[in-house]
């Protein structure tokens, strides 16, 4: 598994409100299907309403553990993504989502770290992802 | 506040674990007092005890709502810490903490944003910090 986040998704209550919060402070995103994505660096920060992060990783979201944060590594092929996964179980990860096709037409799937952080691992055709591993929205 | 997240800060309940974890992922880390630094990309993901990553960011892990997550913008002065947590109080964060002094020689703050998802704001005078906001370790 490369050594970098490609998407922190914030679970928020509120889309426009917390989309407000960060238009205040200067960011300027996109917003796209309930979700609104903000370039940030080479990785991008997404709002994305709390209990459909929750349902995305495969977990409920019943104050026993989830932290309303999901990380994502953006792989180069749906191989890569089998690959990570088959990884993070060999290392002890709890595997909450097998990989699988999503609904914008990637393929990706999910695990827990030893503490309940939660990591998506995706091939998305749509995205760029360089050389070094960075996204361009 | 610029459109970036320097850390992002990963509260584990046990240091040795949950770096063996991301040891066995291939990830390659430097630990120092008690802490591991990795590298990625542009950015620095950190294990820090879970229980450091609430006191530092100045709430309770009560279940009431901390997530064991924390991110970080590191900026390039003290006046630019004092700036973005005024801009954060402006749009309606909480401050959890006033920019103080840190432990590490360094000055920092920290907010939460509308759903209470803790920033630190940090100067830090022992990182690199690349024109395009992006950290060294």
């Amino acid at each position: 598994m490369e050594q970098r986040i490609s998407i922190v998704t914030l679970g928020v209550a509120d889309l426009a409100r917390s989309t407000r919060f960060y238009e205040a402070l200067g960011w300027q995103g996109q917003e796209m299907q309930e979700t609104v994505f903000f370039q940030a660096g080479g990785q991008a920060v997404v709002l994305w309403g709390r209990e459909k992060v929750a349902q995305d990783v495969g977990i409920a979201d019943d104050g026993s553990g989830f932290g309303g944060i999901a990380l994502a590594q953006n792989v180069r092929s749906r191989e890569e993504v089998d690959a990570v996964i088959a990884a993070a179980r060999a290392a002890g990860a709890t595997v909450t989502k097998e990989p699988a096709e999503t609904f914008y037409g990637g393929y990706a799937g999910y695990f827990l770290d030893p503490d309940g952080h939660a990591w998506e691992v995706a091939h998305n055709p749509h995205w760029t992802l360089a050389e070094d591993g960075s996204v361009s929205l």
